[in-house]
């Protein structure tokens, strides 16, 4: 359903330069313009349908490999034409189907638009290109004293990170694509190219549009080009291990620290069936009981004060083996260890695929929230290990099922249902980080009530053919 | 020009509940729902169509004071039939004429829903009515610990801040009203009561319509009541005051400070003629020279050692007379002066009125912008005293005019013109934290190119009868 209108018809006002293809046409045309960088390929296509999650193989037409903005612009162009699904695709980690055409249409693979185009270091920003991952950022950035800190775990390009509103571990200190990108480049459902945001610190001219594209999932139009704000590295940093009796006394810890304002900038929770697989696929020998992971970033004398008072905290709430690991190859593997979290869980339980949940809810009802989803899970024999970004009130339940064997799959999908329709009665949000894309869109009216209407508005003002990722995010077209 | 849609019409499918009226048909029915608090006396009517900056004296039909957002919706309904603008009313504080009815209709004053309607500590938020000031928010805080950081000065309203996407002095530190606003309930064109938003932390549920309506001006809706995310009062806090030679030197510390990332909470730049100014209304004694004002927020030992450093930097760029004022007085007294600095350097020129310029450039930028501007002043003849929030690399020239005198007029707003085009040149924006209104409406497509455009078509989709707040921030209609 549309959001009703209380007017009069938009009217239509484009020039129209050619006529309506077909599918064919646009391949053609495409064919055209891209030469060797259009690909129909069995092998291309199929590694374009699949996903890290659950959703099945659905390979597109064709994928675009362009390599300017304008060619971005050509493509849509050509694809509006012959009302062709547009698809982006940036590394291909997205959880939640954002990425593929079930539709059918064209996979626009951003690989090739990988360059930094412009580092300001004086004014703490950098313009990049979408494919650009986060890794090759920060490695472009080692010798500069300056990082990019927004790290989802899974090496994605900031295309995409931007597109889902990403975040991960270190949001609870920095924030998440949200609050780190300043302006984008954007070819619009039309084939144009458009420019939002200013470098400036702030602006108050006018609508947010570089806030509208981020999380917007490439339904109102794909992203060229980000510039994004960088942050200093800190001075000094320190990780730090502990574990808790329970999850409930870890997640005691973490809103303690948090509502006493602790300025930490990770602070992690695995739970004991995290732990033990994390032991088995990266070699570490935690007890096996929950734990968080936390990290300081500031001052050496800062940072060496808000461990101290964390290991407080935890002492308070039963936290034991206290562990400051303050040397860099000690943190890396810590956080090497926690970023494999998710393939050491899926390596619990060989042959298995996952359904990721991703709720995200008030600071003050995460106990309530953690509490009881492990209830759930254990009344419903699931094996669904968790783990989470506790400080900003986002854990994920991830929940191993065996595909063929559909009622393990349904107990699975009701505890995932179960657990969205938890974080909505507690004030929370479906996905905390991995967006809507088609896992999470029956839960979008529930969520934003008559607000999901005015999206589908938006998007119908943005993308009137309904070319730009299809089927994703807004309400279904009637 | 709208935005070209390269699709077909979209639909009208609002259910109509009642015939189209005229303009005195619909004040009839706002009588009706009203009684006495839909308002027509002259006086009303004129302190309605006032506004502290330049702008001719434009009084609306009525003034509407709603007690809920049901009425408001009901207003809008109201309005809607009649085509009858709606122009929303907080305290009259905006300075890009954001708050006048320039063509008529209804003005809905926020006065009457100034209610805190629930404050939850633990998870350092609160929800408020729109008409909620600052000031009323951070007295009913106090004892909490929390306190609302935003500050642009005057005792604007929250609904007011968050349709302007104000900032002001805490900016550097605290971010801006995008930063602080989780989530809005909006009363939509077509008279619809909207959420948008949950109280998680952060969210990845579909296109951000919270990001959205802050900064919109009610151009595409009214807000009626607010979540906004509350701070830590700082353990300590202690402000400094420093003289430099020039504004070129005061500039310089500024950029070394912010490009070292040294955590300042306020940053404000006051030139010699301001200075003077607040010397006179203010009743202080500072030397007639560049001032910075700074402040600090952290821990006792973080503060001070905070302090020191921008001590040290300060000495580097010819600053003398750093002082510091850690005494709560002498803090305040520090800061009402700033906040008066408006009221002072209007009071310099007895009778005159000022024409508000809102540059904010790159930090890096920031030393050129103002030096340019500074000597186009001179240049010009221009009575124009200088401060801004320079952390955030945005300044304020206070041009003070003489309204009878065209030619000095003329003057005024040739400098302010070439402010804004000096700060697009340099990669920066016409408005900081103002907005657009009618004031800087002449300056987005300079800014924004056919992303201005886009705007546009987000208005039209939203609002299609272009009832609200109409002939601002997007382009006219054709």
């Amino acid at each position: 359903m549309v959001f009703p209108l209380a007017g009069p018809c938009t009217r239509f006002t484009a020039k129209r330069e050619d006529a309506m293809t077909d599918k064919d046409g646009a391949i053609a045309a495409l064919d055209t313009l891209l030469g060797q960088r259009l690909v129909r390929s069995k092998a291309d296509l199929a590694a374009h349908g699949e996903s890290e999650s659950h959703f099945a193989t659905t390979p597109p037409d064709a994928v675009a490999y362009p390599e300017t903005a304008e060619e971005v612009a050509r493509i849509v162009a050509i694809c509006a034409r012959a009302r062709l699904p547009v698809v982006g695709w940036g590394a291909g980690t997205s959880l939640e189907g954002q990425a593929q055409a079930f539709q059918g249409g064209v996979s626009v693979d951003f690989t090739r638009m990988n360059k930094v185009l412009e580092l300001r270091a004086d004014d703490m920003d950098v313009t990049v290109q979408p494919g650009v991952t986060r890794e090759a950022l920060n490695h472009e950035l080692r010798a500069t004293g300056l990082f990019f800190p927004v790290d989802p775990g899974a090496n994605a390009t900031l295309g995409g990170m931007a597109s889902t509103r990403a975040s991960g571990t270190t949001a609870v200190r920095y924030g998440t694509m949200r609050d780190n990108v300043i302006a984008l480049e954007v070819v619009t459902a039309d084939g144009r190219i458009i420019r939002t945001g200013a470098r400036a610190r702030k602006s108050s001219a006018g609508y947010d549009l570089t806030g509208l594209f981020v999380g917007a999932e490439g339904t109102l139009g794909l992203i060229t080009a980000l510039t994004l704000r960088l942050h200093g590295q800190p001075e000094a940093i320190s990780a730090a291990i502990c574990a808790f009796p329970g999850v409930g006394e870890a997640v005691g810890a973490v809103m303690d620290a948090i509502q006493m304002g602790l300025p930490v900038a990770r602070i992690e929770l695995m739970d004991a069936a995290s732990v033990a697989a994390a032991n088995a696929y990266s070699g570490m020998d935690m007890p096996e009981r929950p734990h968080l992971l936390l990290e300081f970033h500031g001052s050496p004398a800062a940072v060496a004060e808000c461990s101290e008072t964390f290991g407080e905290i935890a002492a308070l709430h039963g936290g034991s083996g206290f562990d400051r690991a303050t040397r860099t190859e000690e943190r890396n593997a810590l956080w090497e260890m926690r970023h494999n979290a998710y393939y050491a869980i899926l390596a619990a339980r060989p042959g298995a695929r996952a359904i990721v949940t991703d709720i995200c809810v008030p600071i003050s009802k995460l106990a309530e929230a953690v509490d009881e989803t492990r209830r759930d899970l254990q009344e419903s024999g699931v094996q669904g290990p968790i783990l989470g970004h506790v400080g900003d009130g986002n854990f994920h339940a991830i929940l191993l099922i065996d595909e063929t064997d559909a009622e393990e799959v349904a107990a699975a999908k009701a505890v995932s249902d179960r657990m969205v329709k938890r974080a909505l009665r507690l004030g929370g949000t479906a996905t905390g980080e991995h967006g809507v894309g088609v896992g999470k869109l029956g839960y979008m009216r529930a969520e934003h009530g008559q607000a999901w209407e005015a999206m589908g508005a938006l998007k119908q003002a943005f993308d009137p053919l309904n070319i730009m990722n299809p089927g994703k995010l807004v309400p279904p077209r009637n």
